[in-house]
């Protein structure tokens, strides 16, 4: 299968460097192209004009690119659940802090995937182009695989692998329970459905015909090899690249990578509303992991936003999402290039 | 590490047939000792006298074979919080089943390695010893460890998987998450501590200098060669192995294992008292499926027996422990020594 997704990437290598916003952006994912592998951008946190300029970037490096975006529907506001969430925060956080996590402004945080990105990207069009929570409405994905974009998302259950070839994608990414950042799931949201990686894959290659990618849990080339020995086309890692000196990671965050403490990671809908798994810190711990009353993806995000401001300028990440894979502590820091070819010892 | 593990088991193949008691014997076990892997007895479930009938099979057959116990700490009797959960039952399900759950006997249920089990262990020399929920204390484990039994233990943390080597494990056996059954975690209660497979196993195999055989999730061959990839000295396999004519899952087990359900397990505290992963059912939906009230393990066991016993005449499985780990859905039935054989073509 590798042979049919090399096809489908146009890249040397069955490798993908994982779309994680916020933590990176065109410069990793130029270095990861560079490399061989399929470098992405994560355009769910950009500006129209930020996203332009990081396609201007990617589009003049000549190597093939990934830009990812969420395709979430967005909640209606429900003010009352956000007022009771801000106010549990503020009473336990407030004084410590000196906020006033009541009044914090809500900002739009995450937008899905639109008729406005779409026209934006093709004016570019990016060879390959990856959602996470299932896939935008089937007219607007028709606009993406106009320019003959490649299209993959994400499947962290069997059905939703099924779901996903059904509607047009062309690669499924098999996401196991391991993985760093928010769950890709989009079919339901019972997470005792998700599987480890180990279950998942061979159980997704077997249920599709179209190639699978494997993420999650995969920080050096054993990972690599035991994902292609379950059957997998391709592999995708996204911890171990957060380590490299052209990821965008923020201090906290990469010394939270490297420490102890990344041995406990959890999933958790503190930080945006939805389950993302990151390494366990306080405000994981004091309000959730998961918390039934956490305002809904991706509302979540504003009310933590100036506790995390305080935290961070008193260099703690207390507050901070510290998006992390179960695997993390196989990872060391190094060049995305030398991360790309120590991965692909894994496929020899 | 093969070699090393080879040497240990005295086996042809690295492979082990997981304990699984209430599900298995001698029977099954000796049929994949004869096929060349390591057959094993669960022990946990049996009294005395079964416990030496099986042993004395198991010795007849001349193939190595493994012993195993539970070794938790029985908790003290806690009659309001037991008399609680019987209530919550008995409202729920008495009408419906004519059931009068305040009112079911309490059973001892399992029993963790005692002196008296060693001794009669000492009388059969068993070759391998294998406990889960750690170790037993150091003068119980020195006497299984005077007539030369191999000992071996899961660790479900890189954390729990040290601890054993350093008391004394030969072998450590890493459950992944994906694994059916009770997890074997001893050092915390935390299930976010856990990692999938994936990322626990090569974390583990860095962490310890003994042979890691890895669990969770290996349902046929490709899942075996995946973990021999991530530096497993072997595999064991519990859940294909329900499957087998050999093994005396009851009938309401085996055809959940084989349904559409099986897709979706869970851990769940219910049937036991402690977290154990099986196809979700009734009494998990309704009652947990890990529920803060339920008693201690092993005490959780007898207030659901009679709503078992009657559910069970019904022909359902709703109040029966379906134990599954996530792969279920590659396995199917067959003779042990066909699933044996099948298996260890990922070892080629």
């Amino acid at each position: 299968m590798s042979g049919a997704l090399l096809s489908l990437l146009q890249t040397e290598l069955p490798l993908i460097q994982a779309p994680m916003a916020g933590s990176q952006g065109s410069r990793l994912a130029l270095a990861v192209g560079a490399a061989g592998a399929l470098g992405s951008l994560p355009a769910a946190m950009l500006s129209a004009d930020a996203l332009e300029a990081e396609l201007r970037r990617l589009q003049a490096a000549g190597a093939p690119y990934n830009v990812n975006f969420f395709c979430h529907t967005p909640p209606e506001p429900d003010p009352v659940r956000d007022a009771a969430w801000r106010t549990r925060l503020s009473h336990r956080f407030d004084a410590e802090f000196g906020t006033d996590l009541r009044s914090a402004p809500s900002a739009a945080g995450r937008v899905p995937f639109s008729a406005e990105a779409a026209e934006l990207l093709a004016a570019y069009k990016p060879p390959v182009v990856s959602f996470h929570f299932g896939l935008p409405a089937p007219a607007l994905l028709d606009r993406v695989k106009a320019w003959g974009a490649v299209v993959m998302s994400s499947a962290t259950t069997v059905a939703e692998a099924r779901w996903l070839q059904a509607r047009g994608a062309d690669v499924v990414i098999a996401q196991g329970l391991e993985a760093g950042g928010h769950r890709g799931h989009f079919l339901d949201t019972d997470l005792t459905l998700q599987m480890g990686l180990m279950a998942l894959l061979p159980q997704v290659v077997d249920a599709v015909q179209v190639p699978v990618v494997a993420a999650g849990g995969i920080g050096d080339a054993r990972g690599v090899r035991a994902a292609m020995a379950l059957g997998a086309a391709g592999v995708q890692v996204g911890t171990a690249y957060l380590l490299c000196p052209e990821a965008d990671t923020s201090a906290v965050h990469r010394r939270a990578l490297g420490s102890e403490a990344a041995v406990h990671t959890a999933l958790t809908n503190v930080f945006s509303g939805r389950p993302a798994r990151g390494v366990v810190n306080r405000v994981m711990r004091e309000m959730g992991p998961l918390a039934d009353d956490a305002p809904r993806f991706p509302l979540a995000t504003s009310a933590l936003a100036p506790l995390r401001t305080e935290a961070e300028a008193r260099d703690s990440g207390d507050f901070s999402p510290l998006w992390s894979g179960q695997a993390v502590g196989l990872s060391r820091p190094m060049p995305a290039a030398e991360l790309t070819r120590a991965l692909a010892e894994g496929l020899r």
